[in-house]
């Protein structure tokens, strides 16, 4: 286990916590604290003494149900009972589905730059991580003909992160079922990771690829509640595929956890139940930021460069100046002598280097501050 | 993945949970709900907006400064910075502990009978558990060359629970020195799994291996908040080990589950700070339990032999009747029949066929409902 690593975004995060008033635009942690219907609803469900047991591994059936009705209201259609599993956070979801699908040795196609626990959970699931490059200057476009010549009889599985974290990329419906093709003709896995679905700041409604039924036994998607209703503690979410798939998938995710947290459980119900409203009023708060963020970095386009993401709360800027080229290095110098810190691009996939990666789920201010301090140390490298 | 199997405790819960008017002795949930001292602390920390981000990986710093010292108390020694992972259950730290030490093909020597699902982990982990058998007659007494002999020159690691999971024994200080011998001499790990190390019934203090130096680099030591705060539902407990460990474990973990569920670790520094009264107020009712279940099995001795458990809230008895040796079947019989759920011993090893276990965890109701339909059921056979 030598080869793999705690992810770089928590290593930086580290790295802040041990300077005093670095303000922190790396991990995607919300800005907001989680809403009070939640908190209230747990509260009553920790009074009914109904929190101190294990649930079922697949998790509460009431909270099966709820997700059931969620996802049919998008046309995706999943049996509660059979074809839904509650997890401890998307990171588990992965790692219980990468654990369940591969052998030793198989290969997962991703794209790069893509989120950057992915190698590693499929590292420590016996798989090797194969990265196809996105597009940059195509607003980083899905490039199917470079996903299609990295698909080798080793291949098992594909994973796309749609809307896509770190670039905030939304990709097109043509695109992600030219991906479902492939998956279909070459019997592979795709897994969705889309826990950014609900920050979308365009028109256009999000295409969900897992509403079409000729993919089903492709497909294992996953959804967070960590990002949409402020829940990155609570470690809660799900994934839900063909009944055949999950009956594999469970017997993992019962031997890596039993089953998710049974008071954060009850937070998710009310979340999927009664949350809209929050998710709405912090979508508009991200995408004012996202505009804020933009903003300041129009100001800086002799230094950063960047392709104006579509959703999520992440933004990708390459950097102009030859400091940037070593993503790692330059974040660590900005950290340590701007007190500001950002994730290395090189921490998303080979094609990362040269970018960092900025969050626009932290406030106004720290915003605001961090630019600021950005830009005085650009105008003195 | 299609060797291993949902854990056959909960499938026997689910089978359970389908017929109406079961009394289920099964799995192993206290009959408490957690102390209100924790929840109402939970409660207070939801209220100051510290439950919705996540922790660092390793868990919040004044948790582990708490396990920290908790463990000194009991004379082990471990530093809260580099030393402790908090972890979401026991499960997922034994499963972020073998996929960390565990290479493809790397076996593991358990004891037969033991906790039903470590097979699974280890086979999710990659590698092969081996059994080495209890003796019974002797009050399931750890057979230290019997474990000598399955050592293989691709034996990575011992795993003992202690108090063990489902026979009660509380393993001898002599006898757990001996193995801790066989690790150091083997440069073996030495995984020791205590969650049931508060409910112990004799006079005798309990022997924490992991007070002695001299292993330090060998044991990996778990404990769970589940049992002894009666917080199963919660999904949280601890590892310790040396820092060298520690630092690989940790990469594990992140990439299982990135930190454990928030909420809940703020119920644990709770139930660590002061939950010792609630500890021991179980402790008596659980012993109170064991004698009135020893005494209804006493009745039944034309069916059911056992060695009385001093410790855990569970007992394994051998079944006498013919039936018996099938132990699932048998307990589908009787769940079916006599509308009682118990585990079959097949669950924890080979040597735990022809026997059952029967949990005290459960109310004093339940224990004499389900021996008043057991004694019918063995009578009619």
């Amino acid at each position: 286990m030598a080869e793999i690593q705690v992810s770089p975004i928590k290593q930086m995060e580290y790295r802040a916590s041990k300077i005093s008033d670095v303000v922190s635009l790396a991990q995607g942690i919300p800005s907001f604290d989680t809403p009070e219907v939640i908190k209230d609803n747990v509260k009553a469900a920790m009074d009914a003494d109904l929190v101190a047991r294990y649930s079922l591994p697949q998790g509460l059936p009431e909270l099966r149900d709820m997700i059931s009705q969620k996802l049919a209201q998008d046309h995706m259609f999943y049996d509660s009972e059979t074809e839904i599993i509650v997890t401890c956070g998307a990171i588990e979801a992965l790692s219980a589905t990468f654990q369940s699908i591969l052998n030793h040795g198989d290969e997962v196609v991703l794209v790069s730059p893509s989120y950057a626990s992915y190698p590693e959970l499929i590292k420590v699931a016996g798989g090797k991580p194969i990265f196809a490059d996105l597009v940059e200057n195509e607003g980083w476009r899905l490039d199917v003909t470079a996903i299609e010549k990295k698909i080798s009889r080793k291949t098992k599985a594909l994973l796309i992160c749609n809307p896509n974290n770190p670039t905030g990329t939304i990709f097109t419906k043509q695109d992600l079922t030219s991906i479902a093709e492939l998956a279909l003709q070459n019997g592979l896995f795709l897994v969705l990771d889309e826990v950014y679905k609900d920050f979308v700041y365009g028109e256009e409604p999000f295409y969900f690829l897992a509403q079409e039924k000729k993919y089903r036994q492709n497909i294992i998607r996953i959804f967070s509640l960590s990002k949409s209703y402020a829940m990155t503690g609570w470690r809660i979410a799900y994934l839900h595929s063909a009944a055949e798939n999950i009956v594999e998938i469970l017997k993992v995710h019962d031997s890596l956890v039993t089953c998710a947290p049974v008071v954060s459980q009850y937070g998710a119900y009310t979340a999927l139940q009664r949350g809209d409203g929050a998710v709405k009023e912090f979508t508009q708060v991200y995408n004012r930021r996202r505009n804020l963020m933009c903003h300041r970095l129009d100001k800086m386009e002799k230094y950063l460069t960047y392709q104006t993401p579509g959703a999520s709360y992440f933004i990708l800027p390459k950097v102009l100046v030859r400091q940037g080229s070593d993503s790692w290095k330059f974040c660590i110098n900005l950290l340590e002598q701007a007190k500001v810190a950002l994730v290395p691009g090189v921490a998303f996939g080979p094609s990362g280097e040269g970018h960092v990666r900025i969050s626009f789920g932290r406030s106004d201010d720290d915003i605001n501050l961090a630019f600021d301090r950005m830009e005085k140390f650009f105008e003195y490298l």
